[in-house]
């Protein structure tokens, strides 16, 4: 049997009974290690099951599935997965191959910051499309996700942004060579996404396009760690947070859409106090 | 300390283990029990967790608010909902008193169908705002869900659309009275919202609309019991939806949006034998 559990978002504890349960009775247990990361690391996740785990990064969970795969028909194999294992299509691929091999699968849900991020008391249903912010390059600065954002807003809608991760990637000078080297990890941060987004307004103007999607000024949420006890929320406008640092990651973003008047009381908690709401000037 | 813990959607087991450890050193554990449930009900959970619960319904939870969080302020009570506590506006209201009532809270995420969709193989960066269909009654048929799901399709978005559920309703004409009387509580099948969506066609055609969002032909996704080992999923035109028993609740249907191969790939396994792709007919 092949079981993909997700481990939601803070530390150890995070996982579920059912997942545990599973976790201790597996003959392997791999982590997935490069979509997502905990505030706890490996070590004390392997402490708190009381067994080894083996960390799959990308190249093993994309190249050696199929080994995985051939455990799991023989004896019962799991996955752990930061957050709902449904977040990345890395997963689902998995549980497709499994299903086309004949494999027994089960899922085992967890929160993921897909439904986690409600814990700034914006409301999920008032979500639109979600978007990714990848890190730019000198040579590569794609802006498609504005498109998107402008989309939801135009609606009134928020929007999540998700932050770029860069887990064991190859140098740009190994990459054909035999022995790869790796750049040491990066995980966007709130500040880093909001220049990212400052930089496309500036473009944009000096384009002459007269109607944006957003402002300096438009609110924006920086959420750092959520579900963990070092979890931090700010709100502030989009230039504030800019130049906010929330600290260690994983970070997330949400360009807000139309308050409503819950909304805007659940912020108060957490708002900049040099912001104020009708700056939003939501239109 | 105020503890507000999501249970996840399929059963007992699917608490976290911080969420069980918990509820089992507070002094009262409520129930709530209306905007949701699970697969099993309040006994098996009290066995689990070895524990009394208290059931907590609507008036409850809206008008006996704040002696729950008076409590709170003297020991450690916890309120359990299935999914996520941010999954509806009452536990994020419920956050909100807390906090200015200056009584110290804590979430305790989970899974919720809002990111356990995924399990169709529908990639959660595709869908746009989610709806909400309620049940009709022959003076309130509203239709404003119909806009969103077209805002959606517009932009390629699958829509998520939740189904009504009417739990300790007062009859009409216990309304008035001292004495409530209640309906037997009812959730609606995706069968029911079929049902609803395709009427809604109906008013439109004879109404002379000529560009529908959608068709009878239009890829659906019906999903019952999700996360629990009695899940069931089925693919397949929505006028086959309307005619389709998934078993017992909860429901959830999606109209789906632009197709990727890979999510092609993965609804195969529960398409129905008599649907072709190519009638989803996007444009």
């Amino acid at each position: 049997m092949f079981f993909l559990i997700g481990l939601g978002l803070g530390d150890a504890k995070d996982i579920t009974v059912k997942g545990l349960e599973i976790v201790k009775k597996c003959s392997r247990v791999y982590l997935e290690a490069y979509t997502s990361v905990l505030t706890i690391g490996k070590e004390a996740l392997e402490e708190f099951y009381g067994r080894e785990l083996i960390v799959a990064d990308r190249d093993c969970v994309e190249q050696d599935a199929d080994s995985i795969l051939a455990e799991a028909a023989e004896t019962d194999v799991a996955m752990l997965v930061v957050g709902d294992p449904f977040g990345a299509t890395t997963h689902t691929d998995l549980v497709l191959r499994a299903q086309q091999k004949g494999i027994p699968y089960q899922v085992v849900h967890n929160a993921s910051i897909m439904n986690a991020i409600g814990c700034c008391g914006l409301q999920l249903y008032s979500f639109g499309e979600t978007v990714s912010i990848p890190y730019w390059t000198d040579s590569w600065q794609p802006e498609s996700f504005y498109d998107k954002i402008a989309g939801n807003r135009a609606r009134g809608l928020h929007t999540l942004c998700l932050l770029d991760i860069k887990v064991k990637e190859p140098t740009l000078e190994s990459m054909t060579k035999k022995k790869k080297e790796y750049m040491p990890p990066r995980f966007m941060s709130v500040s880093e996404a909001s220049h990212q987004l400052l930089q496309i307004l500036e473009k944009k103007r000096s384009g002459g396009e007269g109607s944006l999607a957003f402002t300096e000024k438009t609110l924006c949420v920086g959420l750092a760690r959520v579900g963990s006890p070092e979890q931090k929320l700010h709100a502030a406008s989009l230039t504030e947070m800019s130049n906010t640092d929330l600290g260690l990651p994983l970070h997330s973003l949400i360009i807000a859409g139309q308050l409503q008047p819950l909304e805007v009381e659940y912020l108060e908690q957490f708002l900049s106090k040099s912001y104020s709401l009708e700056e939003h000037a939501f239109s």
